[in-house]
């Protein structure tokens, strides 16, 4: 008989509709980052971080930048997976410090050079949303796992959620979470067959 | 008082060190395989299929895709997320299907004008590559939750693993998941400080 499927993957749908007067909690906030920042990445370079937003104006913003889908207007907060693509030159002090840490005290110059390969023959920017896409699973399921409903969205404006953000130059937006406590019950589950 | 982490994700690590006589069932491969395909998608479309490659012929040549890791040469399985690019393209049945089944009898006409809009503004092969990572998140949890060992590998020759898997035009390898009974003790968390 195989081992069951974790609960977490098995209860996790896209909520579209959040209840308006259910904030998170702060501790609620920290718990779903702190799933994120605990995915696998490449070298270990974590190229991300989470931006919260909660407030009112700032989440209007973001649901605006997010085309005003009811999952981001009816959210009552927001976590932002936001993909560190500057800081990835490996001449950065970023990539020094967490290639010191990945290499566990072994030859972290044989490390930085496979990093150095890998960098010269691949779209940074690409990669980097990719690997926020890791962080992300985590999070939504994080969420599902606390009750709470959650909704990706990476449909948006780049620019204008990067403004929103006020985020810097070399910081792109990866996936957008919507978060709250939700409203829907769990729509029938529609997959493809596995073959 | 925050509720707690995920055990998966609490547990998780990239293990590098497999047990040689401990091959992965049919069902337990079957059940990773369901993780990641209960992922969620942009539009529903899960650009993704899952190639699981157990025989030592088979491994053998993913190895050498991954230059030889020591994770890829001692799994005893590996599930290959493969992203589908070709089959994006608006005008394919597979997107007539999936965003029939995703607006589940709502106006799948602006569902598929999104779409057409997303698809033309986006480098798609990254983007369908990004959703590889939802699932791949998936898979990798499921295996902690099924007491497996596992490690995320991002690190090979494209054209080398295409080949390997005898995958047609149009799909590109996402991300190998190395897999079996891990001879690791959990080594110590490696992360950078949240803010």
């Amino acid at each position: 008989m195989p081992p069951e499927l974790l609960d977490a993957i098995r209860q996790r749908f896209s909520c579209r509709d959040f209840a308006a007067d259910a904030a998170l909690t702060a501790a609620e906030l920290a718990m779903l980052r702190e799933a994120g920042r605990l995915a696998p990445s490449a070298f270990g370079l974590e190229p991300w971080r989470f931006v919260s937003v909660t407030d009112a104006a700032g989440r209007a913003r973001v649901a605006e930048a997010c085309f005003g889908q009811p999952a981001a207007t009816t959210a009552t907060a927001v976590i932002v997976v936001v993909a560190l693509v500057a800081v990835l030159d490996p001449d950065s002090p970023y990539v020094a410090d967490r290639l010191a840490a990945e290499a566990r005290g072994t030859d972290v110059a044989a490390l930085l050079a496979a990093y150095r390969e890998m960098y010269a023959a691949t779209d940074i920017e690409g990669w980097a949303l990719a690997q926020c896409h890791l962080a992300a699973a985590h999070v939504l399921l994080q969420a599902t796992h606390m009750g709470l409903g959650s909704c990706p969205l990476g449909g948006f404006d780049r620019g204008a959620l990067h403004a929103a953000l006020a985020l810097p130059a070399g910081e792109v937006p990866a996936l957008a979470i919507a978060l709250g406590r939700c409203r829907q019950v769990a729509p029938e589950r529609l997959r493809k067959p596995l073959d």
